[in-house]
């Protein structure tokens, strides 16, 4: 049995990642509704707006859903509660150290995968006591390690260490590349970017139709010296920020007009390295569907080799 | 039919990459005796050194093997002729424009690979008329691309491209980054790291037990704002031309106080992410039987699963 699957309740073992401001009711109950797992973000720090976006849900999808919890930018456990009294089954919590709260959450009967890019991080996390991790190579979108280490290689570096359900994020958009990190020892992926450019996702266009015409060297990773390090798509912002080699957290301030109003040089556009394989605007049903059948008849097929 | 078993005559789809003085008939022949395609590198510029390390090749083993032509380092074409003249059937071009020569090698009835870390340099090659490419994603050793893109996005795009057979390299060391890769579309594996740290391997066991000691997060890419960019291992050397940005190529001087003297200082020692997944030094024979296990296993597990 698949323990992803066991562990979201959903149909299928592939998550939607949590996206700030975008991962909010209309695109996870889109993604819940096609089998997948969709989950609330709360890292816009819009607390109030994310509670709203929580109870939506239950009257959007009667599908499990999950909600993410970044460790470092709770204001306070309001969040962590808020949770708990709404009847969340399934939260991943990430940037920082799971210990605080895994055990309020445990308790309360939610399942918890915490996010790591690091063996290390790894480590910490299960001896925490979390049910799963989110493992997420150097090839993703968002906030990134330093050390930028391959998909593959972390996931097998993770499996020779520990015996816990992985969901494979970092550069993921099709049931190739899922049956690929389920090769290497995964369970379940989870993706950002595919996401982020389907129909439901309340981005504007001109964020989606980047995301299209760009390469597989359409990103890069900024701001190494310094913190938060992201990658995120080459525009003439991100090529100035790299050209300075640093950047402070006021570059993200405008990041919504970024994401709703369509200015692609308001802020860094997140993004990972997938962006280069994806190259349609396709509906959530549609893309999880099309994974599936890739998966399924990649792995027969590989079924049949053997040498 | 796997295509790579075609083209190379090899028992299996596995490929030892041409490290230069390091790839010579010692550790080839044992490779191919393994199963595995051997590869004399001539990277090293010891041009009659190379040359009687191909023609040695013929006594130590009744295998087929291969040689490897870095287009960019010839000084001229009489590597190319020797090739054809000593009845080489297999050769991988790298570092540099195929079209030069990849006729003349076709014209010999010498199967051409040509190595590419990017989907134009793919497109390039394949427009050129070779046969097949290695795929070299940014987590693998040695000189690399400015643009640090991982193996399974640049296998995945090169798919979506081209219809040809694919060699995958990059962090890989056993039989689940095998399957793994070929879910995303490979026909075969190349490694570099592996073979280095393995029982026949020709350097000073400093080298490999710095291998064995790494860390996936134990290289890093050198560089870039110069050439070649290259990925090595962490050490005051490498984390001194890190701290300057630059490095010219005369750091390189002394690789052979390195590779045979065993001074870990003497040069950067190059590696892959590998590194950190490779936890033991391994006759030749053991890798690659292993490796076939691990891949059948694995292969049968996936077949098993369909959602």
């Amino acid at each position: 049995m698949n323990r992803v699957i066991q562990d979201t309740g959903s149909k299928y073992p592939i998550i939607q990642a949590p996206m700030g401001w975008i991962a909010r009711s209309q695109l996870a109950s889109a993604v819940c509704e096609a089998g997948g797992m969709g989950i609330i973000e709360t890292s816009s720090g819009e607390v109030d707006n994310c509670k709203k976006e929580i109870q939506l849900m239950s009257e959007l999808t009667d599908k499990p859903f999950g909600v993410n919890l970044p460790l470092l930018f709770l204001q306070d456990d309001s969040m962590v509660k808020f949770c708990v009294d709404a009847g969340v089954k399934f939260v991943t919590t990430s940037a920082g150290d799971p210990t605080k709260y895994v055990g309020i959450l445990k308790d309360a009967g939610i399942t918890v995968y915490h996010a790591v890019p690091s063996l290390a991080g790894a480590i910490k996390a299960a001896d925490a006591g979390v049910d799963g991790l989110v493992v997420e190579g150097t090839e993703g979108g968002g906030f990134k390690s330093l050390e930028e280490v391959g998909l593959l290689v972390l996931i097998q570096s993770i499996k020779q260490n520990l015996d816990i359900p992985i969901i494979a994020a970092g550069g993921l958009v099709d049931g190739f590349g899922m049956a690929a990190v389920f090769a290497a020892g995964a369970e379940g992926i989870q993706m950002g970017t595919r996401f982020v450019s389907s129909k439901e996702s309340p981005v504007h266009n001109n964020f989606k139709n980047k995301i299209i015409d760009s390469g597989i060297d359409g990103t890069m990773v900024l701001n190494k010296k310094s913190k938060p390090v992201i990658r995120a798509l080459k525009t003439d912002l991100t090529n100035d920020i790299n050209e300075k080699g640093i950047m402070d957290m006021s570059a993200m301030m405008n990041i919504k007009e970024l994401y709703f109003g369509g200015d692609m040089e308001a802020a860094p556009a997140l993004s990972g390295q997938s962006s280069g394989l994806i190259n349609e605007i396709k509906p959530v049903k549609q893309i999880i569907d099309e994974i599936i059948d890739e998966f399924n008849s990649t792995c027969i097929k590989l079924g049949n080799i053997q040498f």
